[in-house]
């Protein structure tokens, strides 16, 4: 894979191109590429879920800027344009912090010349942030991989929930780096997937990815995940965050904090592995990160043939939850790996970086 | 309702009649009865889920032997007819054990007179199953509704798994008896129904169920209890069972298990709901209660329109689990509350039976 490219996010052509992406909603029985020339395109794509996975969202987040600032007629323009762009982008999904990460990072680049100097240099920093994210995923995956331990008697069991690979990212992926890294060290490993209602990311994308890179791999329905823990199939848990606060606690993908519960309930490690993209020091705990609550339509309909729910029933469908910093055993990040006291332990890396 | 009948379990004529059921699986867009004129038709309807939940299991199994016992050219053919169909029957599914206790209670009817006298008499054994479930759920409603609170500031959140409905019993249900009793006792209730994967019990029956009665009811994915009981929405969880142990460990559906651990993470009491005939004193504990397997095609395909998981992919589908008694705060029965220590509470109510 060269540079500022993944299989599924591709910037095509100069500063006046386009965004390719590989649309995930689509996955796993068809591949088809979306193509973005609007910001509006890229609104939607992160919107409806075609790009998603914290990371690949700012990376798509960061083109969407380029896209936007075009608007501008000339080198006057282009930092009202761009910031337009950013402050629309940023209404499209509330609980990813790398979204907010990658629009600030756009917003605050020092721009000069002409305008197309501009949206050039514009340009070289969405690229950055997609190559950085790459970067960052295989060393997410060595640091991770030396969590997975190797055992006597068989494959270590990893749970994992939602998609954290190549998909979510620019490539590998965070929790499922850890996995294919340990697998490419040759540890055995035997990954357990929760399918993820109501969008079934596990089902659809997580064994996907793990398929095709040969990684043993059974899916399981959510709330299967208790019943395979309590039968000793599991050895650790290692799943993404969309935001990480201060003091560890993490967002992601709604069940994953009970997921957390019940890998405590039965003494197994569990992991967070994440981008330093991914840390929001500007909030002391997760109960201030906001939680997306998404429509009826996912639960009651989605992909499903035939209805799944009488007409007028209500939902509820918060689409991400907060692990509590005690729930996790040690979180994974490019830079090392962080335990308790996640304070100090978080404030140390952002501080270092 | 009279006797001997339920919307969706009906026997329609004398002794060479049929057994009419309501298809559970094409619920809750098609409302379709299922005639079954043959010990295979009812196996069928068993296996593939159109009639489902432990009790009703019990009762479409005991008419089933009625249907089986038939094949007899005459009455000293009957007792040989009875316990082939009886034996047949007891392969169709092999966790709730009421199928196997009507089974036997079928089996150990003193037959007497001519072939016509002899299948009037089983007839009415099967009628006796279907009338006593339903006196037997009338009484854990009014048992089980004392338990649910009144609170001052507004409604008991009450979760549920699974269908532990009307639709699983002769009428009203186990869980669902506590919650409509409750309801009609003029308690406010605001229950959350999780979906139950991989077949959706609860989106396609517990929620259609819970409207038809007027209750106030929220369908939620599985994998989004943890955080619902984490919102304070939940004052108790209430559930069916398929089998209790002599020490309490009750099966019930796949994912009973973790809400089981998730209600006691969060200081939330967790009640289950059955008739006597759930217990089986043969067992000590749950350890040995079989948990039933089931195909990949309900996970991976299902209901869902687009293949949900990539071809060849692996998949494990425990249907039950078992929650242990520590995790159980009481077990609602027609005979009254049992609370800890079960061995002995259970040992009391079913030698006092």
């Amino acid at each position: 894979m060269s540079a500022h490219t993944s299989s599924h996010i591709r910037w095509e052509g100069g500063a006046d191109g386009a965004l390719l992406l590989l649309d995930q909603t689509a996955l796993p029985t068809r591949e088809e590429e979306l193509r973005c020339e609007t910001v509006e395109d890229v609104w939607g794509a992160i919107k409806r879920l075609s790009v998603r996975g914290a990371p690949a969202i700012g990376i798509a987040a960061g083109y969407g800027v380029v896209i936007g600032a075009r608007k501008a007629a000339d080198a006057d323009g282009v930092a009202a344009a761009l910031a337009e762009a950013a402050d629309y982008l940023a209404t499209s999904r509330p609980t990813a912090v790398n979204l907010f990460w990658a629009l600030d990072r756009m917003r605050k680049l020092e721009l000069s010349g002409d305008r197309e100097a501009q949206l050039g240099q514009l340009l070289d920093c969405a690229k950055a942030i997609h190559d950085e994210d790459r970067q960052m995923c295989h060393a997410i995956g060595e640091h991770g991989a030396e969590l997975v331990p190797t055992l006597p008697d068989g494959p270590a069991g990893i749970l994992t929930h939602c998609n954290a690979g190549g998909l979510a990212t620019a490539e590998l992926g965070t929790a499922l780096a850890v996995i294919v890294k340990a697998h490419s060290q040759g540890k055995p490993v035997a990954v357990y997937a929760d399918e993820t209602r109501p969008l079934l990311q596990g089902a659809r994308l997580t064994t996907w990815e793990l398929m095709k890179a040969g990684v043993d791999t059974t899916l399981i329905c959510d709330n299967m995940a208790a019943q395979v823990m309590k039968e000793g199939r599991i050895d650790m848990v290692v799943v993404g965050s969309d935001r990480i606060a201060a003091n560890g606690d993490a967002a992601n993908k709604i069940g994953t904090y009970g997921v957390a519960l019940l890998a405590k309930a039965h003494g197994i490690p569990f992991y967070v592995a994440a981008p330093s993209s991914t840390f929001d020091l500007s909030l002391t705990s997760g109960e201030d990160i906001p939680i997306e609550e998404r429509g009826s339509d996912e639960i009651v309909a989605g992909y499903y043939r035939d209805r799944m729910a009488p007409e007028g029933c209500k939902t509820y469908s918060p689409a991400f939850d907060v692990t509590p910093a005690e729930l996790i055993s040690a979180i994974v990040t490019e830079k090392g790996v962080l335990r308790a006291p996640y304070t100090e332990a978080i404030a140390a890396m952002i501080g270092g970086a």
